[in-house]
């Protein structure tokens, strides 16, 4: 409908062009790297264009233009990215991972390949009881000794874990027949040598703390509902130091659209129906700080009361 | 788990950066132009090997793999390859094309922007009567007088919806209330030329033949799951000159990939249990041609006797 | 883990089973009828405590459970319900619906079916010019005679398209091969009586307010997402209606998840980083009323600022 | 666009209901039962009509309808069918089975409950070597003691690793912080009582053959894409016996469906171009058997001269 230009040069990205391949190391043996992406700021902006209007619009307006985009929830034109990454990271992060539907996967296949002898091991700043509040998440400290017996008792069973994962499918058994384990002086039992167990079959006595890889690619709407769900203090440390470093590579490709996204959705906050009647009454009637009543509300629960004068008061939380 | 390279330059495609932003013309006014595109067949092979092994492959094994994964129906490491186009197309079109569900979209909106004054009116050889054999289908030709007649017929009728669509949005409707139409020598209604009606209801007038226009961003599996639905002979010839054109492109960039789709998929026939039996006993019976009483079968309905001998006879359909 | 029942009774819902297979009527020739659906709000619950956690719980709070997920944005418990439509629409209302990607759909096929002769025509309280603010909408209101002509505009337009449609596939065409119009006292040309042109063909002159049909069939979750888009004021009019009524079918089949998504979803607001700034400064500091100087903060542009205090004032808008 | 019925009655399967919530045994601790479905054939051929056109036709035609779907890879009339069902599956399985994407999934939350003490310990007859010839396979056989100190070897691992994981969510490590063991005589630490690790690290030692559960809501047609790979002779078996169940579902569901499966899908042969050219020349030239110099022709590697071959003389395999 417009005139179109008759060649393009590939649209790219200088801060993602400068880390391509780099791995930045995540947890003790993980690590992120940036493989591809397609797509830029203005391929977003572009395919807003078409859809919302025209004209060439100067590049300072772009700004203005996705922030609306991210304010009012458009979600199609940041699908218009792309980004592809290589990850390696334990089993029990990729199962949360795996989680996101709308993504290209290819993992390491533990069927056809041995599982190498790696496996993630908590630092003793990580261990922490389970949290009171909160039914999935850790919260509060333990003594040194303990947490020190915890990574101890993790690092044996994972190397003992191991092991016995060599020995099934490289056919040399650690238990006798009855059941009782066999000396390390003892000659091994010499028809072993020969066959072990499918390595299908052998990969299921190795604990999920165990590192896999894959590659991962996805769509920039996509990925930023993921660092929503992953990157927030609620999602579990293990995860979210991987969200949080792919929000560094979101921030470097497409800075406008991180504030925006930093602005309307990871520091944004939601008021129910019921919290904008307690808001606008607080407002209007210029009563100073919250009610002293609050908690008599009728419709809401303790919890919700509770979030409530979080929200207000809090910098930070959602 | 090995290695990693630790800076990577960015994969590029010498076939489609030598036609990025080119506009290839479809039908009377339409075009695809390839906008970006993420990997290549390397790209493909090494998402594969992080699944399926490993070892430092050399390129000229690559094509095996590919090959290997294409005929074992293996999609994810396709997955991993991604292109975006700028697409003009009939809107009757764009209603087949997206019902292709896994892909991104972003359409020329008409609830926002004036449609163009331009349609889709068919070429006399591309005027045929209902297919008798096919429900969904032209086949046969028609007299040139009643092609002509047709195409007019539809030049008219869009030129007039168009017109009838500009009064509307403008505010200078073609007829009086009591329904007669205005005749050009009367004076223009004075307090038409302030208001239109919205361009979102004005739109309905315009017929699907009209042209709109929309980036669309798919990867390549699902790619060629498209391809392989609307390159078809019993795709609709107006879709089909797209497909067909998209071919081209996957082509130039995955040379290899193109040449195993068309082999395993395109081009190859799929039998079923019951013809399989029948084709087996002609094999090993070495009965020299098709036996004479198929059509007895008792499992099978005429027209699948009628697909089974097509199948072995001819060299190109399905 | 628990122990499991050894028998189940397919769940159901009194208010669904009341109305399936009844059509409501919508616009002047379409309906929605609820074909079929799986599962309810203990189905809902049900699958959360899988994932949360355990007890028999008490129906009576399944409420709170339910309140729970939406408020936290939980999306996978609600996508074990499931709803069958079947609705009659028109074409330029299905191209927007379609574009909710998450769903089931089987349309009516013009390529293998005649398109019915009825098309939307507009009442007069539904014909509005442009909007001014809105570049998508429709705001004010016209003068009745105008208003008048444009219906009288679309409903000729339309009658004419489906007479040219009918004689495109039947093969008796209106014009002449040099353009002039075929009298109706004319004899019709008579080798037309035998081919039409393919009926796949002939429906790109029906314009997009003609109805077509389809059923369609989509999880609670993503139904949610559609109703909070399309029931939305924002929304175009003639796809708010069917909207509409399926919020009325929601509320009938699942009245506190109903509830719940009113009063943190469709009621709510959301309230940027640099708004909640604002707002916590307001509370604390006392302030009656909103500030004087709003405009003038740097980082908010003159329409967010106007959405700041729309939000604190109204009583239902986002 | 027809008449449509004024009430209708929910579609019902008598199969289904009967085993409605009944747990089928799999493995030696898993289950699937059928939680809720949605649709049967009717609904499937109804859906159908309503696209290509129909008639309201007798119910003994809606096989032949849903054989034609079938053949020609109609997909959307199938996803109109939905299920539900319950399953307790090792975590091993459940990450082959997340791997398809178009489905819904609660799983139970090893975040917020703990995991039950069971496992999958395989059977004396499932424990094979890695298949030479399937690189991620099992095939032959291995001695019985060897097996059984297999079988024993993951039984202690599994009970091991279960202890470890009791100890440290409840704060009883078995390991002194200088790495030795805490014997069973010696008294416990006394402030280990008090605090264990949180829920979400503590799970890392439970190796994958632990059991989880989930309800896992699917349509027909991906239902039936899972089965094709799932129930195929090359999947694994732990995931493939849980499959071959729901293929017994489906049978009793949707008879007509699974036929038309069986003999188009699971039973059909897939023949390339290269093979067709090949299956024509000896089914023409009536030659006798198979031509012996196969192996020489020029575009097939030597394993796909080994199933060209295998296609022609098997009865089961693709």
């Amino acid at each position: 409908m417009n005139a179109t230009p008759e060649k393009l040069d590939r649209p790219n990205n200088e801060y993602l062009d400068s880390i391509l391949g780099t791995p930045f190391g995540i947890l003790d043996h993980g690590f992120i790297r940036v493989i591809d992406y397609m797509g830029d700021e203005p391929a977003i902006a572009q395919a807003a264009r078409v859809s919302y209007g025209r004209g060439t619009k100067a590049v300072s307006e772009d700004r203005g233009l996705l922030r609306y985009l991210m304010r009012h929830r458009h979600s199609t034109p940041f699908e218009m990215c792309e980004i592809k990454l290589h990850v390696k990271l334990p089993i029990f992060v990729a199962r949360q991972w795996i989680r996101h539907r709308t993504a290209n996967v290819n993992e390491y296949s533990a069927r056809y390949s041995i599982l190498a002898n790696e496996f993630y091991i908590p630092e003793l700043g990580d261990i922490q009881p389970q949290s009171k509040s909160n039914k999935q998440g850790r919260e509060g400290d333990l003594p040194d000794d303990v947490k020190h017996s915890m990574i101890e008792t993790i690092r044996q069973q994972s190397e003992g874990a191991y092991q016995l994962y060599e020995e099934l499918f490289t056919g040399w058994p650690m238990f006798h027949e009855d059941g009782t384990r066999v000396a390390d002086t003892e000659p091994p039992v010499p028809h072993m040598a020969e066959h072990g167990m499918a390595r299908e079959m052998a990969r299921m006595v190795v604990p999920p703390n165990v590192y896999t890889e894959w590659y991962w690619k996805v769509d920039l709407h996509n990925l930023l509902h993921f660092l929503s769900l992953r990157a927030d203090p609620h999602a579990q440390m293990e995860i979210r130091v991987y969200a949080d470093m792919i929000c560094e590579f979101v921030r470097g490709w497409c800075p406008n659209v991180w504030e925006a996204f930093e602005d309307y959705r990871m520091n944004a906050c939601t008021f129910s129906a019921t919290e904008m009647k307690l808001l606008r009454n607080m407002i209007m009637n210029g009563e100073p700080g919250l009610p002293p009543k609050l908690g008599n509300h009728s419709h809401m629960s303790g919890r919700e009361v509770e979030d409530f004068n979080r929200k207000l008061r809090s910098k930070t939380s959602k």
